[in-house]
């Protein structure tokens, strides 16, 4: 449906293409930095700088942006590597798009200015933060994250999932696995390598030189009558919010077989069929969250306490109350920007066409 | 298609139920460890220990299959902690099921035997080994693991996907990756805990603590007209095999993005919609398989050379020829097994429907 192919790229979608052939190409990765149109994001502790956006309505929530610094705003840190993490995170597409039409295909001379805007996110230490916060006034770092996040325009979460999640892989791994040493980073942050002559990790392509992403299935669990469907809620949620389960795919296990495990596991409840939906990058810290639709074959639900706190079957009726009315007494469900409210969404829409 | 569907779970379908929660149960899991039915299958250097299955016909190749050691056979190695690493693997499924029913739901006592034929995957060092083949003479271990892993019987090869990718997150994922301290093995062999206090690895859950699963896409990319297919090989690869496309899921992405980035990378053709098929968890060591199609919106190929060696359009006449009549002298496709093989079968069937 096109509602969530619209919605499939909130995080994923982004104002950036990666570039990932200019992580190698150290010459051009420091021109960049130095060039007065690259912007770089702020991070301290993962969260990013942001400001609030002006000319809102009175009545609407004020809107959340990235504050889009210039070397002359972050000059003083690009050169303390130690408390200092620089990631590149791309060039900017629209941009890139005017150029190559303007070029109209001429390739451009060796040491020739390519036009690219460049974006790097930078994060620093918690002094320096709020050192930087004290002079500009009118930003502050985003904390905690969540909700927070899915405030942000929504090509701007794109940026922050893909900054977030390569952040907190080298906040977690500053040293190698495989032999305990220091390691340095490389490849525009993209790459991690042990400082160790001779350690296994140096032979060969390893993924501990990479960064993590986790695969997570959650699935929107379907009656085998076709008008109910599974929620659960886990002990930390607000109260009265039920959202789809979710679970970690394990090594040697399939997305499907992943699905059928977790909701045998929490919920006790036996899933035949399964099917992909749509995809959600989770910057939580670097979850990809694969949403799948799941036709139950059982219904007794037998509730897995250590895991979630309750798990109940809701009617077609009740979801519609919530979702599309917005009429939240007896329940509600993550906010339309969460992967679960769109599948939830997916399946009202689907019932319907029956 | 039934084709997809039946062959989507040949790594990840697996005669066990993994049965996540007696990892925490140590006192099963040490029962378990000594019972005569208990079923341990050995590794060495992430190579499983096979043997050649009998009364197979001198035409056909002759099949591999997993060695199934039980307590004694193993047992000199099970209080060796230091070179050896012991995984629950779950239990036999359809023991499990024969059993429920002969129970006819009674719930057991505490104490009492509970008929679960446990899994055992144990890894041992090459001296000792060596030393095992040779009292076991019928006995080897697969080694290099591919192309041999692709000859097991189907469900053994979702337990060796299970075992060989845990036990190479041990093997490289030794030191904290937080504070590069020792750590140390639990929850049978599916979490690994830092031994040094007060590391930050210790406070809430963490990633670096659980076994790592990379998310690889992989796609069979469709020509606009709809009668060719792009496939590409690696220099690495035997000389004239050609395969889908493929590339690791980068933090902060979408699947599709991810589809779509690669395929422009390696090939500079750009692609419109994606549609996932199907996936398979590769145990080399630890990357899930994400398979789709994906519809090309432009024709013209600039290799990657630094990624790939060759990638062509190929017409739907010349694939027919090499999938269904077998007639390599042209190029050929991996085994039936690889996902790229069954990638391509479906774009085949989805051709003939048009
Ligand atoms: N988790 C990962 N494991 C191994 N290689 C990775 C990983 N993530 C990104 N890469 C990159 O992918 C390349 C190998 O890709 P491939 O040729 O598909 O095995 C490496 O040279 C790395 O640049
Ligand atoms: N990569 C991972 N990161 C965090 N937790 C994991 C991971 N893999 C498995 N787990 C397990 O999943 C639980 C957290 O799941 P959740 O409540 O969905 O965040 C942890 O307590 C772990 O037992």
């Amino acid at each position: 449906s096109n509602e969530v192919k619209e919605y499939e790229n909130y995080f994923g979608m982004t104002l950036l293409d990666r570039r990932s052939d200019k992580r190698t190409d150290s010459n051009w990765l420091n021109k960049k930095q130095m060039h007065p149109t690259t912007v770089y994001i702020l991070f301290s502790n993962l969260s990013p700088l942001v400001t609030l956006g002006g000319g809102v309505e009175s009545s609407q929530q004020p809107e959340v942006k990235l504050c889009r610094l210039y070397h002359k705003d972050v000059k003083q840190y690009l050169n303390q590597t130690e408390e200092v993490t620089l990631i590149f995170l791309g060039v900017e597409l629209q941009f890139h798009m005017n150029l190559l039409a303007a070029c109209n295909g001429r390739v451009l001379k060796e040491d020739e200015e390519d036009g690219l805007v460049a974006w790097f996110a930078l994060s620093i230490d918690p002094i320096s933060a709020e050192k930087f916060k004290q002079t500009h006034e009118d930003c502050y770092f985003l904390h905690p994250p969540m909700p927070a996040l899915l405030q942000l325009p929504e090509k701007e979460a794109g940026v922050v999932a893909q900054a977030r999640s390569v952040l907190a892989w080298h906040s977690r791994y500053q040293f190698c696995p495989t032999c305990g040493s220091a390691t340095k980073i490389e490849e525009g942050g993209y790459k991690k390598t042990c400082l160790k002559e001779g350690c296994p990790s140096l032979h060969g392509v390893h993924n501990t030189s990479y960064p993590r992403v986790d695969p997570v299935v959650i699935m929107q669990v379907i009656h085998p009558d076709g008008n109910h469907c599974l929620l659960g809620r886990q002990k930390r949620f607000p109260p009265g919010m039920f959202t789809c389960l979710a679970g970690f795919v394990e090594p040697g296990e399939t997305i499907e077989d992943a699905v059928r495990r977790e909701v045998e596991e929490e919920a006790g409840v036996k899933v035949g069929h399964v099917q992909y939906v749509c995809c959600q990058p989770w910057p939580m810290p670097s979850s990809l969250m694969i949403g799948c639709l799941a036709v139950a074959v059982s219904t007794e639900i037998k509730v897995d306490k250590n895991e979630i706190e309750d798990a109940r079957w809701f009617t077609r009726e009740q979801v519609v109350d919530v979702i599309i009315k917005g009429n939240h007494r007896s329940f509600f469900v993550p906010p339309s920007r969460a992967i679960a409210h769109q599948l939830i969404k997916h399946w009202i829409g689907m019932n319907a066409n029956l």
